[in-house]
């Protein structure tokens, strides 16, 4: 049929590199071969798909962290990448877990040779703060780390990302199968990115296994596995639900403050963070959303139960989740139509097109410290050791309203209001409420607010005041003392650098 | 705080390109603007849309054509580009249809240079095949279409997306709103690939629009129009539902083909196409299914509500659409959890990680002219015209277990089975059956297929044999006759060129 060609040059020659028609098959040809045509992308093993992956020393894989403690992908990878002799990866997970300690040794080992992460717990992230790696970890949002996938400086070669459930073809859910972490939110985006996506499924389930949160024209391998992760561990630690009275005494004053805020009538929008007070605060609003008639448009970002129940009230029309902080999270994005699984670039991306956080009006973020200026800190603790995350915190403070930080004013005796923060991870102008145990304070760039919760009677004091009072009780901690030698860099949400980590002494222990 | 790049600079060298924090709202000004957050995407006017979309001379623009005769965007957007004076555009539509005859004025007035298209119908069609355009038309199927996108040879500049709803982010559907079109699966393609998204909605609603079939980080730009398209038009035509007797038995043969073919199994999956008597086969599986106790897996394709007939009814699983073919279907894509709308990438693209048209078992399509090798022409008409469309006939043909061709032996006089098709657009290998009012033909690549059907009863002729009947009732066609000059260049699903068009002479007429 080359004459079509010939042809075709003749009369427009600037056609010339179409090619001519080979037969039907001739670039599909796993259509030849009824077993192929099914199976071409499942694999036997994790092996089978790395070595089919392409996967070379010195690239970068990356993992999501909606199985939170309960992850069973992140570890046993590497483990078998160590295994097949892998070394000098950048490691990118949206976050990192007091799970991932057995990371430790394949660092040491040289597997493991750069970290992206929204944060670090426990022993890996203790071992890290006292100078574990070479170059420092980069510490971004989860906004931020998709401006960094669009912007190129981190480039994703193969993506491990665990599901409990896949077809054949990869069309993934997480809501579906033996264990059910919800929203994949944080998977889309390196399913998107990836140059090659891996899922690991512990439930096989026909084609086609639609509506899909992770998209077959998204995946390259899939494997079948024993277990992806653990659900009933999503909610241990930050996204615990809390009983403690003080914690209770914060979340019923932010909600206080929300109500009186200006910004708590009907159509309003929220976002409750991972933290135990923040979440609690959900459960206060209730009452006043029913008596005063209000329900919301929309909650945003992670998840909880309490967020779901108000849903299920009638009091918040659409839930837009990225990440199911608990079982029942993960149950309602399951059945009900209105709760909507959205990656983190709709999410909270600054360079998206568009990022669902520029909608909100209120949210509740929680701190390790805070300053007089309102910089937050939930990175580093009062030893400076790395033992919290950057998650959402920064995209949507500054996107949002109404941003209330939630904290206790001390915490084992040591303040949480500074004079200057430990670590940067959120600047004090996206800051407009502080709420603390022992009162209220809200950033002078926003009168107008305290003036309203002046006027309903709440207790507001200026953050000097909440400072003092805090050196009051427990005195001016002692300065922690740090190497020279930068161990974290912190991202903010642009992709800048608004801070960095150093290697902290072991004499502050 | 340009400190913590100097230190990072000393301690490493290869992380200078790290920039300082400047401010929260640095990359993000319109977050400092409560007005600007919520409307930088809003545009009073079309006018105002193109401007800021950067569109120049000699850019490609393209349109989804989910409501057929129906469409009231594509004309409108190309009057007003003629009238801002641009020229030299390509036009990248995923179809054309009667309705777009306006554009013959835009094409001799050098507004549209080049077109890409699945199909053409009416005047256009006509102009085209008698010379109106210097550049040769590109046609390609559904899939073959993201096949070009993907390999850069089609590389949209501006896609103006007639949607039934949408909100200010722009995450629209075609499933709420006045006028509904049902799945957007062409839609979701050129929202992917184009530089710039220009989103025409009839109904501008409150954020969030979601779950939504174009997602807010696609979207650049959301213009409020008064009409989109009339839905009313979307079955007129091709995808009429028909009583034409001759038809009507061609369906039911058809029927009992599959029913006897080897693949009529509890589990089965099935196309149809947008053909009268592909549709209404439809009707006679049903009978089939319920004594026999068979449900299928999924239906693939264009839906029609004589397919949502028997999701409804428990007969089949999954709906998988690209393309609603009547209200019934758009109703139900908005009701029915289990019916799911896709892109024509995951539908049907050749170079996609996976397309749907894999996993078919059973597929009918039509044919304007079909010949003794099984080659189907589905563009040219008896006279040489162009008046059809590529659609997804090569896509699903070559990759599904079972292909039926349906059609008439002969249409107003003149055999559809012929000695050679005017126009090649699927290639005979990837055809099994052909079901006509005067008999049936099996390609002898499948014998077994025959054996099943003689076996059943099914009078099963040689094609030869169909061939020489028809010419025995109305005689051998006289030649058409062609300019040398190619009017239209047929592209297969790989990209490959598989035939050309000619310019038809006068006299054919």
């Amino acid at each position: 049929m080359s004459n079509f060609i010939e042809a075709l040059q003749q009369h427009y020659p600037e056609k010339s590199p179409l090619q001519p028609f080979v037969n039907a098959n001739h670039r599909t040809p796993w259509l030849n071969d009824v077993t192929e045509k099914h199976q071409r992308k499942l694999c036997a093993d994790l092996e089978e798909a790395i070595r089919k992956s392409g996967l070379q020393d010195g690239m970068t894989i990356s993992f999501h962290h909606a199985f939170r403690e309960g992850d069973k992908v992140i570890n046993h990878v590497v483990d078998t990448l160590a295994r097949l002799g892998f070394k000098n990866l950048t490691l990118a997970s949206s976050s990192l877990m007091t799970c991932n300690a057995p990371l430790i040794e394949h660092i040491r080992n040289g597997v493991i040779s750069r970290i992206y992460t929204s944060g670090m717990r426990g022993k890996l992230a203790d071992a890290i703060s006292h100078g574990l790696m070479t170059e420092p970890v980069q510490i971004h949002s989860h906004g931020g780390r998709v401006h960094l996938l669009q912007s190129g400086e981190l480039k994703i070669d193969v993506a491990f990302l665990g599901v409990p459930s896949s077809d054949e073809f990869g069309n993934a859910n997480g809501t579906s199968g033996k264990s059910r972490c919800g929203s994949l939110g944080y998977a889309m985006v390196d399913a998107h990115y990836a140059r090659k996506v891996v899922l690991l499924t512990e439930s096989l389930v026909p084609f086609p296994n639609m509506p899909a949160s992770l998209v077959q024209d998204q995946v390259d391998f899939v494997v079948p596995v024993d277990e992806v992760g653990d659900p009933a561990k999503i909610s241990v630690g930050a996204a615990r639900v809390t009983s403690n009275p003080r914690e209770l005494l914060i979340a019923r004053r932010a909600a206080d403050v929300i109500a009186h805020s200006g910004y708590f009538k009907p159509g309003f929008s929220i976002q409750t963070g991972s933290g135990a007070a923040s979440t609690a605060c959900t459960r206060f609003l209730e009452d006043r959303m029913q008596k005063q008639g209000v329900v919301a448009r929309f909650a945003l970002g992670g998840i909880t139960g309490s967020i779901v129940d108000l849903h299920e009230k009638g009091l918040i029309e659409k839930l837009l989740d990225t990440q199911c902080f608990d079982a029942n999270a993960a149950a309602s994005l399951a059945k009900n139509p209105n709760h909507v699984e959205i990656s983190t670039n709709v999410y909270a991306n600054p360079s998206a097109k568009a990022a669902c956080c520029d909608q909100l009006d209120v949210v509740i973020l929680s701190a390790l410290e805070i300053d007089t200026q309102f910089n937050v800190n939930v990175i580093t603790g009062s030893d400076g050791v790395m033992r919290g995350a950057s998650g959402g915190h920064c995209d949507v403070a500054t996107a949002a309203n109404l941003t209330i930080v939630v904290a206790p004013l001390i915490r084992s005796r040591i303040p949480t209001v500074v004079r200057q923060v430990t670590t940067c991870v959120t600047p004090g102008s996206a800051i407009d409420v502080l709420v603390t145990d022992h009162g209220i304070a809200v950033n002078p760039a926003r009168p107008e607010v305290a003036e309203r919760l002046v006027s309903a009677g709440l207790r507001v004091m200026s953050i000097e005041e909440l400072y003092q009072r805090a050196i009051q009780l427990v005195g001016e901690p002692k300065a922690i003392e740090f190497h020279d030698r930068i161990v974290g860099v912190i991202r903010y949400r642009d992709g800048s650098v608004i801070d960095v980590v150093r290697q902290v002494k072991e004499d502050n222990e």
